[in-house]
Parts: structure tokens; C-alpha cells; sequence
């Protein structure tokens, strides 16, 4: 607990003499002023963030972090546990959509097992792009007790802390959050009705794709996990341990970690937004970090980036997680940054102001 | 008129059966089936528009025409009108917002004077993406008379054909519209209440930024030029004639020539949208070959959108014009049809499908 107290302390605000700078520069581009609406906004987000009057975006991160959920014994998913380990597969063959929207961007995809249910150690993998961080073989069924333990939960936060720091040691200039665990739109949903206070029914979708009846019997299972674990909100790693997932604690750790080294941090969809609002209670500046790339078809998402207070980029009708919606907005965000650093200004285009000023 | 007949009666229908056939590969990729949301939609679309199973996106192209507006003597604009022209430079230069968003997405922008008012033509740019295409020096203005004579109207349709076939005869995958002409949203807000019979007020805004009083005049400009041309609506090129522009002519030409060229052609915001709805009151079929690339903060374009049945891909308050929203837009469809082409399917990878499949 004491390296993400140390961390926490580090997160600092953003930094408004920088943006007001970069926010003259917008104005005399050659352009109607704020005429390019939220790519400006962007672009003084980013400078605020990251303290530089010029960014770039050389290495752009995606974590991908996989783990497994013992609640999907009670029959809340529409797959297969196994498909978490599979999806690990398919993520370091290239082949899921994650791999194809980061390509598309050019972003590196990292994929983290910790708490897949499977050994994935032992098969191997020959790649540098994977790294085994397992803190155990999927959690416990919340729905009988709680998920994990609180150090589990302080581990899985470290674990992001470290997948961060080493990222941030070879160098990252933006990063995005994704997630891989079947089941774990149950255990987000259960996190965001106990930090927002929201009914359970309006944070609670269909996930990968359950029926009616499925959706009915995933609302009921909420109900018992957090009637029986009764995880206390004011404390983010309570509702972690009890009613969280490896994969949620690790990017809530990746999100405060971004946000103490000055990087910032596109938030995927609704199980990163559960990430968010474990990160946000904890320490509420790291919002400030926080950029929401879109706004997922899962419906508690609405809820929780309307909780933080952050408007998305896109809407379009994304529910696939893994880091497929921040991929896309971080292409966006680095449209914003080109917008600043690569316009002509009125002055040196030789390009004439408004009439009247 | 007989060229832009013969080009509209190559318009069809899209291959609904080749839709479908995507749909089905879609479905079986390894994600949850609809996840991808509007990124699926988007695949389906362009092989309905193609006829490609497989699209690539090798060649995106841009373009951006340049006209001057004879309205502006009425003061409808917070700029004065050699902008027009030092902005053709500026593009030229790589130094507008368009260079930077179509460097950033891997496009080409082929800028177009076809109705600016100054001669570009003796000023001898040397590039390559330059098109000297003028049809006059700037419109009339419409507030005295008709903006152009019915054959610059036809002209003006005939030359985007042109430009648009000279493109796909170098092979081109998607095309972009986009606009530079000072006081161009005054002409495209009479088009569009003309078109569209919504009331002036309702479709007319700031532009590139006049204040309360300006706001005002331009409204009560286009009312006039209204009433003394009083433009049959059922008549495309009679609107265009008597209250348009010729780069917003130019774009209705590249539109119609893009559908029947069978290319997806992305467009950018209001100006474009004015185009686009002169392109679809001459032929309704164009409009499935059209994407909306976004919401464009001047209010009559929410209104056009409507009128043609089109979902925007972004919502980023952008009002610049250029084809600044349509280059943001080509980098979203490039993501669908990638997903289309390039992620696995459960066979392939190995993944297990929904356990009641």
C-alpha cells in the first residue's frame, strides 16, 4: 500500500500556464477560432499533461490485461471461461480486434496475464509483447465471498503501477487501457453500483451478449455479491477485493501511474470506466489525466463517465473492450497534438485576421 | 447537362448480396457478434458500395475546392476575401488544417481553384496537387441577381466529375469532400432552406464566426436573395444557379461521380452537406454512397444530415470546413475495413464460440 500512497502523492494539476500558451497558439492558427472544437480542447488537454509546449506521440501503449472471474459460475456470461486464455492467444497472434485497431494506429499492444485461470506461463510464448504477472488463477465467486483478498487487491494496483514504470522507462507518450476476462462486465457493473450509488438494473448490461433471462439472473447475482460482501465505497480496495476483478485493480494502477508520470491516459470502455472510478476515488486528481475515448453500448459506462465527468470522443456503438475504443481515440488525440504542432500561424502563412480585429 | 445524365444513370444500387457475405464474415470474427458496433456497419457498407469482399484502402484522396462568393459584399463574413485565395496557398504550403489531418490519416489532397477570385493560374504553383479549374472569378452576388448562370451551374457539376474521373483513372479507394471559399455557408444555408424547407434562422449560422448582428444581416441577406431569385426547388441545378457556389457545384460533381465510380465518398460538413443535397436531388440512389463524416457545429447541418438520412461517424464541434472532418472520418472507415480484413475467426484462432451456439 505504501508504493501507491507514494505514487498517489506524485499526481500533481495540470498545468494551466502551459495550456493558456498553447491555447493562444490554437488561436492564431490559420483557422476560425476553436474552430476545430474538441481537437483544440485536446491538444491544451495534452499540454497541460504532459508540461511540453510541442508533444509528440512516438511510443503509444495499449495495455491489454487479462484475467479471469469466478462469478461466471453463476452462468452471467454468454461465453466460456476458457475464452479468456484463448483471446491471450489470439491477442500475441495478431489476430483480435485489438491488434488490427492498434496496427491501424501504430500502437504497441502489450498483453498482461494477471489472473488468467490457466497456466499461460508454461506454454511459452514467444513474444515481447506478453507479460506474465498472474496474481492468481481468476478470482473467487463473489457471489459466495469476497472476490479476492485485500492484498490481492493492492497487488493487482501495484501490478499496473510496475506494467507502467517499465513501459515508462523505455519511453511512452500516451497510453490506453483495454481489458480481456470473461465475466468481468459483472464485476464492473457491481463496482459502479457501489461507488455511484446507482440501481444495479441501470449499470447493468447484456455484456458479450446474454438474453433476457441472463440479463435478469446477472442483476440477481450483483445483488447477492454486494449484499453479502457489502463492500464499503469510500474505500476503493474494499470494493476491489470484493467485488473487483485482477484485470480492473491492475488498470486502475495504469491509470494513477500514468497520471504521476505526466502521460496521458485513454480510458477503453466500461470495464477500463470501472478502472477509472477506482483510480478516481482514491485519488480524485487523476481525473484530470483521464481522457474517455468513447462511450460504450454497455450501459453503466454512460454512468460512470457522467460520475467522473468526462465526455467522450466517439460514440459508435462499441462493446468489445480489449482496448478497441481507446486505440481509435487515441488516434484522435493524436490528430490534435499534429493540429497544434504542424498548422501554419496567420503570420506565417501571410494569410489575412478577421475584419474586425 | 448530357455528361452529368449519362453519369447518373450509372449509379445502382448497392451489392446487397456481397453485404450480407460480409456480414456473415463479420459474425464470425472473433469478438462478440455487433460488438464493433458502427465499425461493422461501415465494412458491410463499403463492400455494398465496392463490390470488393476484400477492400483496401491503397489511395484516399481528398478534395478541397477553392471559390469566392459574390455575397460577401453584403458583409456575411468575419473575413475579408482574399482569404480564399492565401488559404489555397497555405494548402499548398502543407500548412493548413487539412495538410495536417490528411498527413496524419495517409491521404493526398488535391486542391482545386474553381471559382476563386483571384488568378491563381499566373502564379505559377508549382505542385502537383494543384488543379486550376476556374470557372469564373467568384459568383455574383445573389442578394442582386442569380450567383452564376445556369451553364456555370452545369459547368460546375461537370468539373467535379471531371476532377473525380482523372483521380480514379490513377486508381483511388475513398474520397473525401471539402471546401475554402469566404462566405460559403451563406450560399449553403440558402441551398439548404431552399432545399429542405426548413425556416432560414433554423439552418444559419455563425460561419466562421460573426457576431449577434452580423448573424442577423446574413440571415436577412439569404432571405432576399431568396425572394429576388426565388429558385424552383424541385430543380437542382436552378438552386446551384441561383443560390449556390461553384465549389460547392464542384462537390456535387465528385459525389455523383463517385457513386458511379462505386467509390465510398466521405462527407465533411455543412458546405459539403449543401453539395450533398444537391448531388441527391439529382439522383437519390448517390446518397448510399455517402458517409457522413461528422456533426458539424453549424446548425444547418444537423438539418441536412437529417433530410438525407445520414449518421454522422464523430461528433467533435468542428466547424472548419477544408475536409478537415472527412479526413477525421476516412481514418474510422480504413478501421472497419481492416477489421473486416484482418482479424480471425474463432476457427482460425481457436477461440470457442457463445456456449448456446
Amino acid at each position: 500500500m505504501q508504493k501507491i500512497k507514494e505514487l498517489i502523492s506524485k499526481i500533481t494539476e495540470l498545468d494551466y500556464q502551459l495550456m493558456k500558451i498553447a491555447g493562444d497558439k490554437l488561436d492564431n492558427l490559420t483557422k476560425p477560432q476553436g474552430s476545430l472544437g474538441r481537437l483544440e480542447e485536446l491538444a491544451r488537454l495534452i499540454v497541460g499533461i504532459t508540461r511540453k509546449a510541442d508533444p509528440q506521440f512516438k511510443n503509444k501503449v495499449i495495455f491489454t490485461l487479462a484475467a479471469d472471474h469466478g462469478v461466471i459460475e453463476e452462468k452471467v456470461s454468454a461465453y466460456p471461461k476458457e475464452v479468456t486464455a484463448q483471446m491471450v492467444y489470439n491477442f500475441l497472434n495478431g489476430g483480435a480486434g485489438i491488434n488490427v485497431l492498434a496496427r491501424h494506429i501504430g500502437a504497441r499492444v502489450v498483453v498482461v496475464d494477471i489472473g488468467v485461470a490457466l497456466k499461460t506461463k508454461d506454454l511459452k510464448l514467444k513474444t515481447q509483447n506478453f507479460v506474465d504477472k498472474k496474481i492468481n488463477y481468476g478470482t473467487k465467486n463473489m457471489a459466495k465471498g469476497p472476490a479476492m483478498t485485500r492484498e490481492e487487491a493492492i497487488k493487482s494496483i501495484e501490478t499496473g503501477i510496475e506494467l507502467f514504470n517499465d513501459e515508462l522507462a523505455n519511453g511512452v507518450d500516451i497510453v490506453g487501457t483495454g481489458d480481456m476476462g470473461i465475466g468481468n462486465t459483472t464485476a464492473s457493473s457491481a463496482i459502479t453500483a457501489c461507488i455511484t450509488k446507482k440501481p444495479i438494473e441501470e449499470v447493468t448490461g447484456r455484456g458479450t451478449g446474454i438474453d433476457d433471462r441472463g440479463l435478469e439472473r446477472k442483476i440477481m447475482v450483483i445483488k447477492k455479491s454486494l449484499e453479502i460482501n457489502n463492500p464499503n465505497f469510500t474505500d476503493s480496495l474494499d470494493v476491489l477485493s470484493k467485488v473487483g476483478g485482477f484485470e480492473i485493480g491492475g488498470l486502475a494502477g495504469i491509470i494513477l501511474a500514468a497520471a504521476a508520470g505526466k502521460v496521458p491516459v485513454v480510458i477503453d470502455g466500461f470495464i477500463s470506466g470501472a478502472a477509472a472510478l477506482i483510480a478516481y476515488n482514491l485519488e480524485p486528481k487523476v481525473k484530470d489525466y483521464m481522457i474517455a475515448a468513447h462511450c460504450s453500448v454497455e450501459k453503466g459506462h454512460r454512468i460512470i463517465l457522467q460520475y467522473l465527468g468526462l465526455k467522450p470522443i466517439l460514440d459508435l456503438d462499441l462493446r468489445l473492450g480489449e482496448g478497441t475504443g481507446a486505440a481509435l481515440g487515441i488516434s484522435i488525440v493524436e490528430a490534435a497534438i499534429k493540429i497544434l504542432t504542424q498548422m501554419a500561424s496567420f503570420k506565417q502563412a501571410g494569410v489575412s485576421k478577421e475584419i474586425d480585429k
